[in-house]
């Protein structure tokens, strides 16, 4: 079973490297398009790209990823787009954590090969949503699985943005069968919550983990379906939002909703405690923390 | 069993709570007596002090504590003092937790009791170092023990404080036996390490879990000696450093490094896992969060 899926495994790593590219391109040309409204005086903002290496005990290769960040720019004040495709042994601990969510074969063979794109943006203008967007596809010798969502985290919220984004996923994923948005916005309304606080950490969107419905192509696609409607979902927002005036205190309000942010991916985030945990470079699995963030 | 310790319970949570007085009371005199150097225009600050209750599921009293904020003082930029007393059933999650700690009888009896006091200051001036102070006692009907630490987390080290820092805390533990304090620095070196950035969180100090040698006399002195070495541990570093002056690259190396420290508390801290875990409330238990901070 170990050589099973090779190729299916090039392609799913392959389209999260298309999927960046277009949206480094497209970020980088809301950079370039904001020639009016705060922060215009600014230069426009340009992603710096550095190749990542995860970390293995014995020094064997153990994969990497490429982060691009983009920092101080006129419209994102911080975004950061990995893609990475990462391989090895499981330590015990996290052999623990899949056996326990119902992954077959572990104490056999504790092998992994996981490949994903995540991008969170913290932006300038604190009308402008933040944003998370993440797909993924994981391997083991007995076992293999999709995951991924995207959610809007705006500190200052518009009913006809969230309304925006939500209806772009459905209309992505309504083509797979109308039962996926409703669940996976559920999903996503539950996982994207903050117990401690009581509250949700924005305004939702989709989530959705183990996704293995035992036909790779049509998984496959449904992934690939969730990461092409980010762009439309996401950026006609930013167009709408960059060039409005706001407040000391609207800036403040974005400060206190960025440290519930990393709240969250601090303590309960899956994908930061799985990269923490392998020992992946802790830049690119800490790049979704905010540039400023405030508690009070 | 279940009565046991009755009177000794009482006279730690009111040493937590005198030591609260002391520290508050000793911070206050800073902000008052802070009229030189930066800073020094602004108004002397004062804590704001609020009561917290523990959240219980079925609503029966689970005990809480009193929150001590002071936000944007001359000297502290914001510092919290907790003192806490609460108890009740573990839930499961944290009877497993303890079970696995090697605490007995936690199926037969689940019942809890904890108390102690927390204390994290963040400063204005980046000279100053940032501080972290916690004594605590614990009590299940089949075991008790102490726990407690503090450790010094400058943002610009000199070599001068963090010796006088380790210096008091050794000359409060060697009436104890001169084994005391090499064992808890080493613990603390051990503690207050943030793996995944392969580093420590600050310079040091002391680190004590789990404390009962059968004697509880005797570890109550030692837990309230660790309280008693932090003020005069701390206080003369902020006198000596108060007034310095600071650049804007030094307010910055402070920020990210209050990243950090954010990261090591929300990620791996006993502390805030276990009272996020329990219900209690989240504002006293991420008191420790950082005012503002900043990653990069």
């Amino acid at each position: 079973m170990k050589d099973m899926l090779d190729s299916e495994r090039s392609r799913a790593a392959e389209w999260f490297r298309t999927l960046r590219d277009e949206i480094v391109g497209a970020f980088e040309k809301l950079e370039d398009n904001h020639s009016d409204g705060p922060f215009a005086e600014m230069d426009a903002g340009r992603f710096e790209v550095t190749t990542t290496k995860r970390h293995s005990d014995d020094g064997s290769d153990a994969g990497g990823g490429l982060m691009s960040v983009m920092r101080g720019g006129r419209v994102f004040e911080k975004v950061g787009v990995n893609v990475s495709t990462v391989y090895g042994q499981l330590g015990p601990q996290a052999q623990k954590a899949m056996a326990a969510r119902g992954v077959p074969g572990m104490e056999d063979d504790p092998s992994f090969w996981a490949s994903g794109i995540s991008l969170v943006a913290h932006m300038q203008n604190p009308h402008c949503p933040a944003v998370h967007m993440n797909t993924r596809m994981f391997w083991t010798p007995h076992a293999w699985w999709f995951g991924g969502g995207s959610d809007l985290n705006p500190c200052i919220e518009y009913d006809e943005d969230t309304a925006h984004f939500h209806a772009t996923q459905k209309a992505h994923l309504d083509p797979h069968g109308t039962e996926h948005y409703p669940r996976l916005k559920e999903w996503a309304d539950e996982y994207f919550y903050v117990p401690h606080r009581g509250r949700a950490r924005g305004v939702g969107g989709i989530f959705m983990d183990d996704r293995n419905s035992g036909d790779w192509e049509a998984d496959f696609t449904l992934t690939q379906d969730i990461g092409r409607a980010f762009l439309p979902a996401y950026v006609p927002l930013v167009e709408k939002r960059r060039v409005q005036a706001f407040t000391d205190a609207d800036k403040d309000t974005q400060l206190v909703h960025r440290g519930l942010y990393a709240e969250y991916n601090l303590v309960y985030d899956r994908g930061t405690k799985f990269g923490l945990a392998t020992g992946h470079d802790a830049n690119a699995v800490l790049m979704s923390l905010p540039p400023l963030a405030k508690w009070v």
